[in-house]
């Protein structure tokens, strides 16, 4: 994996859980062009929060990302902001940099009050074991996920070679409240703060926005972008040729964890792709396929293999947008095979062991096909099986061994 | 159960399914003012669009309808229709009255055309063995329903006898194509079809629209209300003094039926009724009643037992609403006792064994109080077992016992 340049981690374990990492630092040597998508719940968490007040304010010098995992920092009133604050200035400190250059991030129990004595300790300890390899931040951030979420991409702008490194977290999206979609992004791009954010917002708009595990937005949802300029690139623009260059590694990054994220989904067997194409615009294209990937009726149909193609028709139909069923094909396809299911809106014969065998892949492509246009959107989402309820029976069991 | 005046009812077996009944028939002796309501699904079943078409032409003189269930005729193109077509046209020739009188209902698979022989023959026999008791009637709507839903009320209007009578079905509802909402009204008043429809509107708003199992809208939903007006009371307007009193019964009737359905929710083991009190407005409080009552998050920690309120607040603001959170008080209860998590958006202390045995019982009441306003909202759904997804993967076996 070759990292952008100029960007230091550590990841280590402060107290809040009992033995695995629980906090993380991300720190550039440089200043850093910044930008964030922030959870649409009307209910945020006070790192959420901060972190909006402060882009508003600086969004060319930041140096640092602080986060925590197990306690979400949400549902915490005023105490809530102050410690962001408190632990943004510990870290600001410990760096020698300018508190308002600190982005913070937390995921984790709804509720509870950060243990700041931990944390302002443990960012003490962290700021001691920066080096370049980012694994004990991506350790650091996670709750319920089974593994950890990088990816990475080089790219040659302007005759200079430009790295982003992608960290996430899902998406045991069952305890949002002891989960939540967190991804960092740093790329030692020189970039414009507009084109920044046009980028991620673009990107994100098709990656993370597009996937679905159990349906709820976090308190706590944030994906920021750090960017330090030094690949030495001539600075990239909304409007320069080099940012579709930039864009689509940005984007292939973001795609890669969102399906990681999806994978990593509790319970989760299979991972599910849904493809609408032939659409009359690309909004429409997006509720559709982002409405039977959300829909449980077809999480659990593919789960338990079952070619039930009424239910994605009818999730089709619930997404709000007015298509014509006479037109519509389905596909259902595991990547090698495909059989069709439906053409202009009337059932196919199709054979049902191939479509068994089909639907026992670990990976299902559903292609819906509108017939009526030249947009398209894809969605991603995971089954749903008892694991998945099993899992949350143990909550309890499971918050105390961490 | 007393029952509307001039109502007959008849449901057998006519070889959809192999055993369970399967065709109904709800017939009034005089003409009815009538109206319906129907799925918002984009895809509409056959009968759906049949009805659609046949009360904007005729809304008073209706005579019968005729459901059956196991094939839902949706998905079924122009011969889906013209079976629907024929299913009215030979109830109106054994029951001797005009095929623009009868209405018509289906529920079950998606993609499969009726086999009209056997609806021919059946609609033939059960013509003849109409009677009073509805029960046969509510028997043959059902798929995978545990039990029959009825429900009933008798109110002085007028100096008369007023009767209502509804009968439902649920809600499998993790076959969307295998189990619908249908909700048939029947009642002896004498009322005006705008009244009707103003009266069938308001209450399903705030009944079968309050509810949830699984999130999705089948193909197939459908409420209708037929009114004979045998009761003799004089006609209720939309503002008559007496229209309130009508709707207060049928709204009552509608309350059960869709407490009947969310309790008969596959795998369900749990009712829960949230209410939203003190919102700003009423739209705000349904708005946050529904995103709670369909939060798989809230379903599974409840069906954990487990006082895990931050999903809670979490499922509230993914409402789309945007309310003030440092006000809100939330409120868990088992109808006996009641235990405050959360006061003007600060969790409070409470006791965690008395949570676990208030969550312990079958029926949990969710008070989310926005200290913001004087309107409210009721909601009601189930909570997501491991039943749940274990009775889908025996999809395919359960069919073929039918």
């Amino acid at each position: 994996m070759e990292l952008p340049k100029g960007f230091l981690f550590s990841g280590l374990n402060c107290g809040i859980k009992r033995y695995r990492k629980d906090l993380g630092i991300a720190y550039s040597i440089f200043d850093c062009v910044a930008t964030g998508l922030f959870t649409t719940n009307t209910v945020k968490a006070a790192p959420i929060l901060y972190n909006m007040n402060l882009l508003g304010e600086n969004c060319t010098k930041i140096r640092a990302v602080v986060v925590n995992s197990k306690i979400a920092n949400s549902c915490t009133g005023q105490q809530g902001l102050e410690n962001a604050y408190r632990t943004a200035q510990k870290a600001a400190q410990v760096l020698r940099i300018d508190p308002r250059s600190v982005l913070l991030a937390s995921t984790g129990i709804i509720g509870l009050q950060l243990p700041m004595d931990k944390i302002e300790a443990g960012i003490e300890e962290a700021s001691k074991c920066l080096n370049e390899d980012p694994t004990p931040f991506a350790e650091a951030i996670t709750t319920t996920d089974t593994f950890i979420k990088m990816a990475s991409r080089k790219v040659e702008i302007d005759g200079k070679r430009v790295h982003i490194l992608g960290i996430a977290k899902g998406s045991g999206m069952i305890h949002p409240n002891m989960a939540t979609v967190l991804s960092f992004l740093f790329t030692d791009a020189n970039i414009s703060p507009s084109a920044l954010k046009k980028a991620l917002k673009d990107s994100v708009e098709k990656s993370y926005n597009m996937i679905d595990v159990d349906g709820d937005t976090s308190t706590n949802d944030m994906v920021l972008a750090l960017a330090n300029a030094q690949a030495g690139n001539g600075r990239i623009e909304e409007d320069s040729p080099e940012f579709s260059k930039f864009f689509e590694s940005l984007h292939e990054i973001n795609i890669e964890l969102a399906k990681m994220i999806v994978k990593d989904g509790e319970g989760a067997t299979k991972l599910i792709e849904v493809r609408v194409v032939h659409a009359p615009d690309e909004l429409s294209a997006r509720k559709i396929a982002r409405s039977i990937v959300s829909s449980n009726l077809v999480k659990t149909a593919i789960h338990a293999q079952d070619p039930n193609w009424g239910r994605i028709v009818a999730a089709a139909g619930c997404s709000g947008v007015n298509f014509d069923l006479s037109r519509m094909d389905l596909h259902i396809g595991d990547g090698k095979n495909t059989i069709t299911v439906l053409k202009h809106g009337l059932p196919c014969e199709f054979n049902e062991e191939e479509a068994t065998t089909i639907l026992s892949a670990s990976e299902i492509f559903l292609t819906v096909d509108l017939n009526d246009g030249l947009h398209s959107a894809t969605a991603w989402g995971c089954d749903l099986s008892e694991e998945y309820i099993k899992k949350n029976g143990r909550y309890k069991a499971w918050a105390k061994t961490l």
